[in-house]
């Protein structure tokens, strides 16, 4: 079986969001897959997809305060800086953290472990709504 | 054809250890695999995979060495302490390296470089067991 | 369906380049697709693929310049330094980007964002023509 759709998600504000939930509303025919893969991409290229904790929050916190210092958005040396200083770091943290990610589906459902979530990584001031491929193939 | 399997990987300590031996013998369909992809998960938020020198253990050092001293365990911003110094860099270098991988496999066998080799990133001190989910899809 | 390929990719300088079209017109199977994903695997252990901006030259331009500082090549602590001081920062870039990708397909293309492209990081000085396995499945 081979399953593809686009899921929209809202408005976020930078960091990183839980998206579990919608992610898996959004994939109707995950209920009768038995055993696959399901793979989810971004259509964007400031934003990013990563696998975490899906518990404490705070988890969400430090990985975007991390990642902010490591790529400010004042470095001397970007070129790239017409779209503002939250656009550069942006794209190096989607590439850091990658924008896409395949998850194995076992039973109808994600096969992620017990703490595990789907993360979106928002690396912009005002990202808008995002846009993910979502392919489900399986039997 | 579709195979799904867990793996458990024994107890190891904080740093890069190759586990390509072990997750070829963890997923016995490989050999009867002409052409595919083998999808590899771990169910963990701590360690990471990811695909890197198989022949010198001196690159693995410095993969560890370089993530602890770009993750150090006593970031003043950091929230989450309660696990200890070592978790909240955990969860960022299992972020950065990434958990989940997919494998090309030809010929009953990992289509993998001369020189590439599976990586268990083991970013606590004292991680325990960890387990994946091998997902064997092909012909 | 199922193709899989051999692509090489001709000898670049260091830093980041553009090659979906490389890597496109290397899948021939591509264009009956109707639905699937195309796994990209570099067999190399110094070199990255990455998804990310196709238009500005300057995102490449900025995102090598921020990997080169964040991991320089005469790290003390580096043991790994046989072959170069820019080998150890390859293998680290190779990882942090990752060396191998999924991509969804539709309707007979890479069903990327309109500013997604496919990016080779080739992060030694020398690194000469670089292959990569691309696997194709689908309906």
């Amino acid at each position: 079986m081979w399953h593809q759709t686009e899921i929209r998600l809202a408005a976020r504000s930078r960091g990183f969001h839980l998206i579990t939930d919608e992610v898996v509303a959004g994939v109707a025919a995950l209920g009768e897959c038995e055993i696959g893969l399901l793979h989810l991409q971004l259509l964007h290229t400031s934003a990013s997809l990563t696998l975490n904790e899906n518990a404490d929050p705070d988890v969400r916190h430090d990985m975007d305060a991390f990642i902010r210092r490591l790529v400010p958005g004042d470095l001397p040396y970007f070129r790239h800086t017409l779209e503002g200083p939250d656009d550069m770091p942006a794209h190096v943290a989607a590439s850091l953290f990658g924008t896409q990610l395949t998850l194995a589906v076992r039973g109808g459902r994600l096969a992620t472990g017990t703490w595990q979530g789907i993360w979106l990584g928002e690396h912009r001031d005002h990202g808008g709504p995002r846009r993910l491929i979502a392919t489900l193939n399986g039997a």
